[in-house]
C-alpha cells in the first residue's frame, strides 16, 4: 500500500522520476472558484528550482508546469488538478556508477530492497526533484489561503551553527523582502552574509552542510485540527518530515521546552485591546490540544547534510562487496535556500487541508 | 473530519473522555491467529497506569480493560479486536471551576471554540487518560511483533538539564530490567537517581517539568516504509507528535545532524562478519529515503511541561473577562516516566502498520 | 487490510461477533450538538430486533444499547461516539454442528479459509447480528439528517413474486404508520396481508423466501454526492450491497430502465408553481451524474432466500470430505421485514456522510 | 471531499475534462516488476474509442496513452504511473447551447448547483470520456492478474429488450473471440445481428436506447473481500455504479434470487474429480459473505439510454426560466458495446486491489 498521497481533503498525489519524461502532481478537492495566478506559482518554483545561485547545484530545469484539467477560464472547478512539470535538464550517464552500487546515506540501498527494482538515474523517485510537483501544488493551496487572509512564511533560520536570531515581524510582506534580498534566504541579512560564505567554503572543499528552516503561519483562526491523532502539530511533522534531508521538527518551545517548568511555560490567556483573546507568550506555538488557537503557530526543520559529497567514499555494490563510489554530478552543497519554498508549500497543504476539515463544525 | 483512528492496515480508533463510563478502542486488521496474552496487555497498561509512585499523579485506577470481540479460543481471528477499560476513581467536583474558565496552556480554549461543547470534567477526550486506550492497543502489536522477531524499547534519557549518557545495549531485556529498576524509567540509574530526586523536587513547589524520551526498534527488516509522504520516520513523528505534551520529534542524527558535514555525517555502508550489509555509523536512524536498512531505528520525543501547576494562575472566562483559575487536582508533575509505555506503544503501532503494508511487496 | 469501517466523514466502524460478550460500533465524525434521543435509538433497534413476530426468528435479544462516549449532558460533542450491545439470547451449542462443517451458502468456508480460524458460533462475525450496530449508528444519522429536514423512509416492497403496487406519497409520517400497521412491514396492507400468509407458510415447511425492500429520501438538497468513483448512487449502492443477504440494488429507473429509450427516459427539466426546478419524471432517482438533483431520491434493494433451512443437506467438512449438514437453531424465514430497519439505517449513514462532506463546498 | 479516487491498495486516480487539454490517471500502489505491455493498454482502449463502428459516435479520438513515470526498462517500478491521454477531436462550438442550458438527464445541473462554475464542454468532467482513464489503468491491473492467472471478460447481455442467452464457457480466448466478430460486442452472433439492427434503427430515429453488460471473473482464489463493509460485491457493485449511466447491478441469483426459496437457492458444497471443494451450482455468483469462494464470479451491469438525443427538448435555463435545448453533436445511440471495456477495467481494478489487500493474511 503506496504512500504518494498527502491530505484528506485537499488531497495530492506526486508521480514521477528525476530522469523521467516528466514528474506532476494531482490535486483532488481544491475548492472551486479560486482565480489561478500562475505568474505566483511560477514564482513559488522558481524559489525552488536549482541553478537559482552559487550556492546551489548547477543543474539548469525551467520547472515550468503544465496544468492539463480542473480549470476553467482561469478558475478552478471543483475537478481535479493535474500539473506536469517536463524535466530537462537530464544527465543520465552521471549515474552509471550508481547502478549497482549504492551511494552512502542515500536510498538507493532500501529502494532497491524493496522494490527488486530501481530507476537508479539521478535517485529515480528518491531525489529531492520530487519536491518540485509539491510547490507547485502548494501554491494552489496558498492562493487559496490567501482567500482567507492566512499566510504561511519561513526563511533558513541556521547553517550549520550559524543561528539567526528571532526575528519578530508583523508584516509578511516586510519579511520576505528581507528574506529574498540575499541567495540564502535568511531574514537577518548580517547572518545571511556569514552563511553564504560558509556554503561557499564547504562547497569548495567538496563537502555540504546541515540547516535549519523556521516557519510561521499567520492569522490562521482558532479551530483547526483533529483530536486524537490528527492534531494541527503532527500533521505539519508528517508533512516536513516527509521532505527529503529532513531529521528533526519541533514546534512553539519545541525541544527546549522539555527543560522548562510549567510555570514558566503556561501561556496565561488575556484580553487584547480589540477584546481578542490571546495568549501572553507563545510557548505553545498556536496551537494547544492539537487545536490552533489564533496565535501565530511557529516551527522548526532540522535539515542533515546533502549526503552526494565530491570526495571518493567506500560502500557495497549489490552482492554485498566492498566497492568505492566517486563524488561527481552537480548537487548542493547545502539544501535549506531551496528548501525555503518546499516548507511554505508543505505548510500551506497542512492547513488549508485541516481549514477545509473545520468547515464541517461550522 | 475526526481523527481519531490512526493507521492504515492495522489500524485503531480509540473513543472516551476521561470522567465518562469509559475509555477504548477498536483495532481493525489485526492479523489472526495471535495468541493474546493478557497478562502481557495488562503489564503494560500498569506501565502507564496513575498511581504507580510517589512522582506520579496520586489517582488510582486499575486499567484493567476488557475485550468485547476479535478473539476466540484465545487467539486473534482476523475481525475487530474491541477493548473496554472503564473509569474508575473520577472526581469530576475537582474540575467545577474549569467548567466556564479556561486553564492555561491546555485545550480548554480550543476545543470550546471548535465544538461549541465540551466535557469539561477532567479534559473530557483531551484528558491524556485517552492514551491508555493506545497503549492496550500498542500491547497487541508488540505482541504481533514479537512473532516476527521486532522489539521495541524506550526509556526516560532526560528530565528537564538532566541528561542520561548515551547506552549501547544488545539485549533488550537487560535494558528494560536497567530501566524497570527505579521510579523514572531511564535505564541509567545513577541518572535516574538525579531525576528522581528533581521530579519530587518540583512536585512539593507545585510546579512540573519537561523532559525527553528516547526509543529503539531493533531487528527492524529492511524495506518498511511508504515514498514518498508515507516514510517511517514520517509516521513515527507523527504518532510521537499525536502524543499529549509532545513538542518535538527528532530520528538518527537529529537535530545534531543539521550542524554537521556530509562527509562526517554519511554512513558508510559494509559487509559485516555475517556476511550482512550494515552500516559503520547510524546517523540515518535505521531509514534511509524513508525506508527502514535494517540497523537500530532510533529516535526522541520532546515532552513540555504538564499545564496543571498547584499554584493559582490568571487567564479568561467562556466570556473573555480577566479570571483566576486555581491550581487543585490530582496531576504528575512530570509526564516522562509513565509515557515511555505511550511511546512504545505508538512505536509499536507505527512498525506493525508498516510491516504488513510492505507485505504487499513480498 | 480490513473493512470494517464505512463513511469518509460520518464513519462508523462496527464489531463484535454474535456470540461474543457484545457487538457495537465506534461513530467518528459526529457533528456536535445533536441532541441524542434514546427512546429514538431503541425505536429503530427494536424494528430490526429478533422475536418481534411469528415471522422472524424466535431468539429473544433486548438488543439496548449502552453509550460510552462522545455525549455530554445528553448532547453529542463531535468526540467519538461509542456505543455498545450486550449479546443476551445465545444458544451456542446450536452451532457445535457447524464447527467443522461448512453450511451452504454461509460464510463458513469463506471465512476459514482466509483467516485460518473463525467463531463458528451462530455465525461470529458474518452473522446479521452486527447489523444492529449499523442501526445504533443510523439512528442517530438520522437524528442528524432530521436536524436539516432530512428523511429516509423504507419497506418491504416484495417477498418472493409478489410485488406491493408503487404507492405515491408526500407524509412519510402516514407511510410509516401504514408500514408498521403490518408485520411484514409494506406499506400497502392488502399486499402485506399475502405476503405474511406465504412466509408462514414457508416457514412451517422449513424453508425461507426472498424480497424486496424500496428506500426513498425526501427533502435531499441538492448537491450531495461527489464525482466520479464516489457518486451518490455508487456509495448508497455499496451500503447496500454490504449488508447480509443482498443480491442486487437499482436507481430510479434501475433495470428496467435498461430497456427504455432515451426519448421517453429523460427528466425534463421545469419550474413548478412555488418557482423551483423539478423534473417532470423521475427515471433519473433524484440522482444526475452521481448527484442529488433535490427529487425524492429511491431505490430497491434485492435479498436472497436465508441460508439455513430446517432440512438436512449435504455439503463438505474441513477436509473436504462429503458431510450433512442438520437444520436446526432460530432463524428467519425471511429476511425482508426486519432489514427494512437495516436499509434505512445505511442509507442513512450514507446521506448523512455526503451531506457533511458537501458542506466543504458552501 | 472530492471522490477522484478509487481502491485502497491498488489506487487509482482519474482527473480531465472532454476538452480540457488532456485527460488522465496516476496508479499508485502497482506492484513492482509487471511488465508492461503497450500494445495491450492500446488494445484495450481501442475496445472504448468513440468512431470505431457505425453503430457507436462519430469522434475520432486515438486515445493514445503517455506514461510519464513507474516504469522502467519496460517494467513497473512500484512507483506511481502517471498515464495522459490528449484529447484532440474537439468540437466545443457544439456545446454553446449547453452553456447556460441544462440539457436533461444530463450532469449540468447538479455539476452547476454543486460548484457553482462548470466546464460545459461536451460535459467536462461528467463526459464518459473519463472512463478512457479508468480503461488505460484497468489494463495495467489486467496485466497484473495475468501473472496470477485471474482474467476478466465481458460481452453485451442485452440491448433494449433483446436479451442474449446464458453461455457457458471455460476458454476466455474464445469466447472474447465470439465477442469480437461482431460490433456490438455479444458473445452469442445472432443475438448480436439482432441488436445491432435494433440500435441502428433507433439511431436513425435520432434516438438511444439502454443495455446490459454481464460480466465473469475467472480463477479468482478463495479469500478475496473484506468483511463486513468491503465485501467483495460491494466494491464491484460501486465499481459498476461509479460508470456513466450505470442504474442497476446485481450479482450471482441477482434480482431473481429475491423471488427464489432457500431449498432452491443454496449452493451444495462438493469436492470435484480434481479434489478441489467447489459447489454444485452457482447463485452465490462466486462470493459467499462477501469473500470469494474460488467459483466463477458473475455480474450484471444496466446501463440507462444515452440521455443525448438528436430531437429537440424542453428544459430550463441557469434562471430556472423555460427553455429548449436542441439535438446536436456525435453521439452514441447505445452505450454498451463501448462499455464492455470499461465494465472488464474497474472490474479488474477491484479484483487486483482485493487480491492485494488480502495478501496481508497470507
Amino acid at each position: 500500500m503506496a504512500g504518494n498521497s498527502f491530505g484528506k481533503v485537499f488531497r495530492i498525489t506526486t508521480f514521477g522520476e528525476s530522469h523521467g519524461a516528466a514528474i506532476g502532481v494531482i490535486i483532488d478537492g481544491c475548492p472551486p472558484n479560486i482565480a489561478l495566478d500562475l505568474d505566483f506559482i511560477q514564482y513559488e518554483l522558481d524559489k525552488r528550482k536549482p541553478g537559482q545561485s552559487k550556492i546551489t547545484t548547477q543543474r539548469k530545469e525551467s520547472d515550468t508546469c503544465q496544468i492539463l484539467s480542473g480549470v476553467f477560464e482561469g478558475k478552478t472547478t471543483g475537478t481535479p488538478i493535474a500539473i506536469v512539470i517536463p524535466n530537462e535538464d537530464q544527465k543520465s550517464k552521471d549515474y552509471d556508477h550508481n547502478k549497482d552500487t549504492f551511494r552512502p546515506s542515500h536510498a538507493d540501498y532500501t529502494y532497491q530492497h524493496k522494490y527488486g527494482i530501481r530507476d537508479h538515474r539521478g535517485g529515480g523517485r528518491s531525489s529531492a526533484r520530487e519536491t518540485a510537483a509539491r510547490v507547485a501544488a502548494g501554491a494552489i493551496a496558498k492562493l487559496a489561503l490567501k482567500k482567507v487572509g492566512i499566510e504561511v512564511v519561513a526563511h533558513v533560520s541556521s547553517v550549520g551553527t550559524i543561528d539567526a536570531p528571532h526575528i519578530d515581524f508583523t508584516s509578511v510582506e516586510d519579511f520576505e523582502a528581507l528574506r529574498e534580498s540575499n541567495i540564502v534566504r535568511c531574514a537577518d541579512p548580517s547572518t545571511a552574509k556569514e552563511m553564504i560564505n560558509l556554503i561557499d567554503q564547504i562547497r569548495k572543499e567538496g563537502d555540504t552542510i546541515g540547516g535549519k528552516v523556521s516557519c510561521i503561519v499567520k492569522n490562521c483562526p482558532v479551530g483547526l485540527g483533529e483530536p486524537v491523532f490528527d492534531k494541527l502539530h503532527a500533521d505539519l511533522g508528517k508533512a516536513m518530515l516527509s521532505i527529503n534531508a529532513v531529521h528533526g521538527f519541533d514546534y512553539g518551545s519545541g525541544f527546549d521546552g522539555s527543560t522548562m517548568r510549567g510555570s514558566e511555560h503556561n501561556d496565561i490567556f488575556e484580553k487584547n485591546h480589540l477584546g481578542d483573546v490571546i495568549t501572553r507568550t507563545n510557548f505553545s506555538g498556536g496551537i494547544q490540544g492539537g487545536i490552533s488557537n489564533g496565535m501565530d503557530i511557529n516551527f522548526r526543520v532540522a535539515f542533515k547534510p546533502v549526503a552526494t559529497i565530491m570526495t571518493n567514499q567506500q560502500t557495497v555494490n549489490k552482492d554485498g562487496d566492498a566497492a568505492e563510489i566517486k563524488g561527481k554530478g552537480r548537487h548542493d552543497p547545502c539544501v535549506v535556500p531551496r528548501a525555503v519554498a518546499i516548507v511554505e508549500a508543505m505548510a500551506a497543504l497542512v492547513i488549508i487541508d485541516h481549514y477545509l476539515r473545520n468547515n464541517l463544525y461550522q
